[in-house]
Parts: structure tokens; C-alpha cells; sequence
């Protein structure tokens, strides 16, 4: 049952380690097929160097229950559903505690767009979500993560494939795209900004945002509707 | 004798370099056996690259005496069997110099709770001791080192499984757990905390620790009576 | 055509993740030959690990044109092409965003000449540029991009090879060098003093620059009229 | 001449890039045989790829001059030169550019010693050297490097085996010890004291030093005449 989909999101969770956005078994990526109403996603605690096609588990996007798979699926299952349920534009989803992302989400502050690598990828800066209620964490807590996340964006009136991933507050981010390997293009690219935005702060305690038309230039020609970026 | 634990504590002091916690031969690891009231150690200052299962150390908890090896064992060893003998819970011990663990400690500063990625293993700040006195840095210094671990823990009424690690003060870490792996698995996440922490207090100089429901949250759904994270 | 600048050209291209110097495929190189008035680059949107010398893409200085290659090239061609054309003293030219070179840039601030490690390679501060003006960054950005480079380095009245890097503001860096082997180096020593920098600053806020007799010193005796570093 | 010295020298030059601590060619290694007056150091620019033991030249020690050797010496031989003159008891020193020693370099500071990493081989902070005069900047820099070191422990009051590393003040680390690998072992753990520092000092702004009892137990159980440490 969608084993093309299981090698790609398989390959996208063996990306993480390898572009060092994880430490032990802390990211999942998942990724769903709109079509059957299904999301393929990272078993719980399984060790990347383990980790096979077959360890991915299967689950109803609707009820989330797991339709095949003799794992558990990933403790963060809820919130992929969340998040799938609410954006029908998006195909794969990403959440890791990659150092720098965290640290911004640690310290509850939004990454401001500063610069070109960040305006590539983000249209705008990549914000942090409030802190949740002890009622959202206490009940259904997976869940409502996913939903102070759409809250996020919601209220700022971003699209999320315009800015791609969300810090959840005292946690770490999601970021997500149109599939898998996307979003793991997403969450490599925040780990580099939120990297660099530490100590470009350092640098500029008072460093406005990049201007709105070198933000639009490289976002929009990137992933504008006249893209011309890259071979095709 | 003893030597499937060997085979642990061998594994477990070679895990230090490759999580990155260890240059050089700084840092040891090792893990006792109850019933015999017999520890196994690394000895003192043998490189990573040469050291086999042989060149464990077993040493009697009670007397600190060499049982088998023909190695000295660490000169951490008495620190190693203070906190074997304060606390019966624990089964495995790990001290390093990891980098951010040790600023930390130098620093003389508590690491406040300040995300999920603490919270998954640690309930709550992990204290650094004070400062030792010179009388017992004179006399008996490593086992007095256990000892101001142990008062630090008593005075902030915490017991060890609940915080794996203590961060002495001007030195560097003491990490433990249930067995030699649970205490490596905690000095690995105590760094990336020491590290992430250094960072978003940088962000946001006054940061308050996490809420206590999301604390509560995430520390008891993988360390409480009713655990549900991973495969079992 | 032009099979031994294709060669080095790749080789530079390659040299750049192995020094950690790019993400994905955030960094281009080129070369040019100018007694034909052709130069090589790199191709868009292209994986380090599938590049061969036959996807390196000629194009003709003057006009811009594709002249060879079954790829499109870099995106940044232009800002290559303005540089070439006008600095006929260099060879090649290396585009990246190498984090702590592309911190410096997203602060908008120059990095002084802090130490002998830039004195080597830098004959003073590497400057920042201004910020681009909203009409440069509309039409012809990235031909633009090269003018408010060549227009930094002559108001402060440097020559390229003396100072062999910009720092594009709110982008990243652009170095260079006689061919594409010296251009990465100057990338290299530019990443490296780069983070130093930030950190110096960091110990010692009001730091002043260093001496001039040591930049003396160190620039002249790698690239003086009488240098004599190195084998030869 | 000299084989087994010059396979030591080759060894230790090779440990700078396996210990992260030189880019491209910025550090050296040399030897002293006392017993012949000759020293032992890498050649100047020559990659630590390429590098053989048959490339290690040989210099007297009084006279400067090339005994042996094709290549031309490290370009900093009269700085070595100066140190061993100076001293007697050392064998071996190390010049590098590692990032976090040359940032206190930059900075101008000393390094406090402010834990136990630093007090196992350091026996108090490792002093920062004034700024050279331009006359000894622009007549034998390289000499009264040397020479500028030797004056800086001396005013301290230091032997070179209890503190065996000085920072040259906008430049960079020379590090010593007893023979090549030791004075290895001390740049190693130079940089590592280095990086801690940076952000214990951003931790705790005031940071005071560390105990002297806890220094005098550490440096003296390594380095002491009763020292105990080790397998021996």
C-alpha cells in the first residue's frame, strides 16, 4: 500500500540526520496521498539507522487510525493530521528540534526576514506561535498543537506555502511543503536562518526587516507565478 | 567476569566521541551490578581507538578496590561510587567535558527548563552545584565531588532519575540513568539543551522557564506511570 | 571549447561544500578567459554530487549569451559579467552564502581587519555594501547587484585583488581572486575571519582596528611586489 | 638525519587538520633534537595532504640555516627558534590559527581559567601578549614574535611547562610542551579552554576566576611531582 509514497517519506526521514537536524530519533516527516485520504509517517522512536520502507506507518488522515503498519506511529501524528486537515495545498510535513530553530522557539520570538536565503524560501518572517493553554496541552495536546499552528498563520494572513514552517513556542518547528522532500528543503533552510539570525542580531541589536522589494525579488522569483530560478 | 557488562560499558565509553562529547580521554563511563555490589569502569587515560571490553575495570563499590583489570581504573571512579551508593535507582554513571554542558558549569549556572526537548528527560532546571570548599577539594576530592552532587539534589528535593545529571561546578557534568546507555542518552540530551539554552537566553535575556503543564506533559508521558511514547 | 577552465571551474564549484561553505546548491563559481572573451560558470539549480565539467555553462562576457551548455546558467551570471568587465585584473569570481560571511552581510556591517588570519588575504575591511535601491532591485537585479559591488570597493578606493570580497548587504558574500582556485580561497579566509570576528567583537565590544604596520606586514609578505611566503 | 624526529614532526603537523584546528595550511609543528642543536619543522605552504616526512626541514637552532631539506622552512622557524633558545625545558611547539584562540587574540585578553579542562594542563590563565611595536613589526617580526612571547611569560612570572600556550595579540596561539605531540595535546586543549571561555564569560559577565585549591589539585595531579593521573 503506497510504497512509492512510504520510499519517499522513508528518504525524507534518513534526510534529517543527514543535513543534522536531529539528534537520536527527535523528527518525523510525513507525507499524505490526497486521493485515498491517507498519510504515510515515521514510526515512534525507531532509530534512523534501522528505519525501513516497511517500518512507515499508514494512517487515515480523517480518523487517524492506522490503516497498515506493525509500529506505532509517531507520537506527533496528530498534529501532521492537523495540519493536513486544515491546508489542502500542502503534501509532506517536517518537525525536528534542529538546534537553531528550537533556540528561537525556546526564546518565543519570530525569525525576522533578513536576508536573501531567508527570502528564497519564506515570503516574510518565519513566526513563533503563542504559548498554548494548560488546557490545550493537558487535553488532546498533539492535536492542538497542530491548531495554535494554523492559528499562527491564520492571523497574520499567510499562506502556508508562503512561509513554510511555524516555531511552536517552548518546543521546536514544523515546516512542510508541497511534499516530503520539500519540506525537508523547508526545515533545512529555517535551521540556516535561524542560525544566522542569532548572530546577525548579535551584530545589529536593532536590525530591521530586509526591504519589502529585495524580500518579494527573491521570493517571487523562486516561487512567484514568472519563477525562472533553476532548469525549467 | 561480568562481562556482558564490559560489553555495556565499552559500548557506552564509545559512544562519548561519536556523539561528539569527549577529546581526547576526557570523559568515562560506567555501570554497576547490584546483586555483586561489583562496578565496571574505564580505566584512566587509555585512548578510545585502543580500548576493548578487557581493559574494563571492575571495581567493589563498597571499598573502591580493583576486583579484576589491569588498568587503574578513572580517577573518577570514587565520584562514580558515591552516587552508586546514595542512590539505588540508578544503575549507569557518565562524566564528560562536553562543551556546553561544561560553560555552563563554569558559569555556575543552573540550565532552567526552557522547551520540550529538556522537558522529554529532565523534570525541571538542572542545577549546578555550588562551589566546593577547599577542605574538600584537599582531601578526598573526587569522592567529595559525588558528595556535592548528592547534597544538591537533597536540597532541591529532586531524585536522580527524575534529573540525570548535575552540573559541578567549575568542572563539568555528571550524567546517569537506569544503565550505562540511559546515562549516556542523558548526557547527550543535557549538551544539546546546554547548548540550545546558551543561545536563547542570548535572544531574550530574560526568558522564564517553560510552563509547568508543558513540562508535566512531556517529561510524564515518557518517564511516567503511564508512558505511551516509542514502541512499547 | 574551453575544456581546462571547465575543469577547473568544476573543481572550484566542488571545492566549495567540502570547504562547508554552501547548502544545497547555494554557491556558484566562474572563470573567465579573456582572450576570448568568454567565461564558465556554473549551472542553476544543480546537485554538487551529479556536476560534471560538461554541465559548466560558456557564456559570452559582452552580451550575456548562453555560447555552450545544454543548461541554463547561474542566476547570478550578470553580477559575474559586471565584475569581469570591470576589474579586467581578475579570474575568477565565487558567489556563496556561507553563514558567518552571510551574517556579517545581513547586519549591513564591514568586517575590520581584526588579525594577521585577514591580514594575510585582506589589505584592510571587507566592506558591506549599501543597501540596493528599490529601482535596481526591480529591473536588472542581479546586473545591478555587480554595480553596487564595483561601487563599494571604489568609494572606499580599493582594488579587487587587495581586498578580494564584498559583503552584498542583506545577501552574502561575493570574493574573487586571479582564477576560481584563488577566489575560493579568498571565500574561505573571508567565512573564517568572518566568524572570528563575530566573537572578538563579542570579548571586546569598542575593538579597535588592528595596527597598520602588522596589516602591512602580513598582506605584503603573501602579496607584496617582494612577497616571499610559500615555496616560490 | 634525524628520521625518527621528522617522523614525529610530520605526525604532529598531520593532528592539527585531524583536531579541526588549521584551514588549508595556517599552522606548523616543530622538533628539537638538543642534543645536536637542530630543529625540525614543517615547510612553508605545502598541504598536510601532500606532506612527507622527507618535506620536514631541518635548521640549526643558533644560526637559522637549512641543514637539510628541498623545501623552504615555516615561514614562523625564527619564532620557534626564539622559543627554544629562550627555554630549554620545552621540545616541541605548535603554531596555529584555531578559530576560538585566535579569537581572544584578536580580542586582546587573556583566558581565565575558569574550570578543570583548563587547570589539567594550564596552571592559570594563558596570557594574551601586548601589542609589537612597529619597529618590531617591520625589522625580524618573526624573531621578536618569539621574542614578545618570551617577555610575556616572563612578566607573569611563568615557566612555559606550567602555562604552555601565549596568544600574540592580533594574531594568534603558539603552543608548547615537552616533545611535538605534547605541544599538540596543549593547542588542543588551548582551543577547547577557548571556546568554553567565550561563553561562560556570556553567561556570567563577571565571571571570576576558579578557585586556586581547585586549580592547584588539578593542574598538580597531572603535572605535579606526585602526579597520579594515567596509567602510570
Amino acid at each position: 500500500m503506497l510504497e512509492q509514497l512510504k520510499q519517499q517519506v522513508l528518504e525524507a526521514n534518513l534526510a534529517l540526520p543527514r543535513y543534522g537536524l536531529v539528534t537520536f530519533t527527535w523528527g518525523n516527516v510525513s507525507a499524505i496521498d490526497r486521493s485515498s485520504g491517507l498519510l504515510v509517517i515515521k514510526p515512534s522512536g525507531v532509530s534512523y539507522e534501522a528505519m525501513t520502507a516497511e517500518d512507515m506507518v499508514v494512517v487515515a488522515l480523517e480518523s487517524g487510525e492506522v490503516v497498515e503498519g506493525s509500529k506505532r506511529p509517531s507520537s506527533d501524528t496528530a498534529t501532521h493530521r492537523a495540519l493536513y486537515l486544515a491546508w489542502p495545498e500542502i503534501g509532506g510535513i517536517v518537525h525536528t528540534h534542529s538546534r537553531h530553530a528550537t533556540i528561537w522557539a525556546q526564546a518565543g520570538r519570530d525569525i525576522p526576514a533578513w536576508g536573501t536565503t531567508h527570502a528564497d524560501d519564506f515570503y516574510g518572517d518565519i513566526p513563533c506561535t503563542r504559548k498554548m493553554h494548560d488546557s490545550e496541552i493537558i487535553d488532546r495536546y498533539e492535536w492542538e498543537t497542530g491548531q495554535v499552528i494554523i492559528e499562527t498563520l491564520r492571523e497574520r494572513q499567510l499562506s502556508p506555502l508562503e512561509v513554510p514552517a511555524v516555531l511552536v513556542n517552548s518546543h521546536g518547528p514544523f515546516a512542510w511543503g508541497k511534499n516530503a522532500s520539500d519540506a525537508v528543503h523547508s526545515a533545512v533552510v529555517l535551521e540556516e536562518v535561524a542560525y544566522m539570525g542569532i548572530f546577525s542580531l548579535q551584530l545589529t541589536p536593532e536590525l530591521p526587516p530586509m526591504q519589502q522589494a529585495l524580500l518579494d525579488k527573491h521570493y517571487l522569483r523562486k516561487h512567484g507565478a514568472n519563477a525562472w530560478y533553476g532548469q525549467k
